[in-house]
């Protein structure tokens, strides 16, 4: 693998992390009582957008073959159903320490893989599909992922006076 | 240049388009009524969003080196200024029409660039810096407007009934 090509993906895995560590630095500046807001009338609260936000990367755990995912129970609150559906979900403590938790644990695996692994594909995928469409690779998941990101960190920016 | 690096940059590429597609049909969805409104309370209007948009992506094609940027009374009421900050801004029908000439722009320009062009230096980075930095190239502005499209594409979603 090229130098350059070594620097594309690197470029990609900086996008990620700069987005990870701008969300965690603004879910740091709010209290729990902010994030129990919702972002605006009618809107998703803070802590549903921030326990989505964990479990969707949670999940690239299993999706890139890395491990399996850290907090299942996460899943029904903040994925398969919407805000408010739940009667009873995490604290914004607990969520705090378990979005710490999962991005140590991506950021592990992620310095360990070697280039090439990036360009594998995800477990989303099937060995045929594949074959036929390699831009469904692990690296595709890193741009889709720190997309959603910011479309969600855009939101919670409003829970900031 | 490999064929795997041709991938990862096409995958960026599509990356980029998706967003912009997806705002695009956000836009064209929401009335010029709609768009005069805050996408939440005390926050930008959807039109300054959208004009802010056109002026980041519009100053893309000097900054990427493919032509003089097309609307640049669009940085005074989008870019310099806030919101409401001044008085006579464009109507909504001349941003709509300005979206589309911008986007179609940098698209042909996209097209026509060979893949080893992205690594090339973006013009707001002197030659000195690029040779410690290679990373600071044309395809990582194109990394960094994906990321901020999607922030504020996040916040035009909540103009949406």
């Amino acid at each position: 693998m090229s130098d350059q090509q070594v620097l594309i993906i690197q470029m990609i895995l900086d996008s990620w992390n700069q987005q990870i560590s701008k969300t965690a630095n603004l879910i740091n500046s709010l209290t729990d009582e902010q994030l129990m807001q919702g972002v605006a009338p009618g809107r998703n609260r803070g802590i549903y957008l921030f326990g989505h936000l964990i479990a969707v990367h949670d999940r690239m755990l299993p999706l890139l073959n890395l491990s399996e995912q850290l907090y299942p129970e996460l899943n029904g609150p903040f994925l398969d159903k919407p805000d408010r559906a739940v009667a009873t979900i995490p604290t914004v403590a607990t969520l705090r320490a378990q979005w710490k938790t999962v991005h140590a644990a991506l950021a592990i695996h992620f310095e360990s893989m070697r280039p090439e692994g990036w360009l594998l594909k995800h477990n989303a995928v099937s060995e045929e599909a594949f074959a036929k469409e390699p831009h469904r690779n692990r690296l595709n998941v890193i741009l889709n992922r720190t997309n959603h990101l910011s479309y969600h960190y855009g939101q919670l920016a409003f829970l900031k006076k």
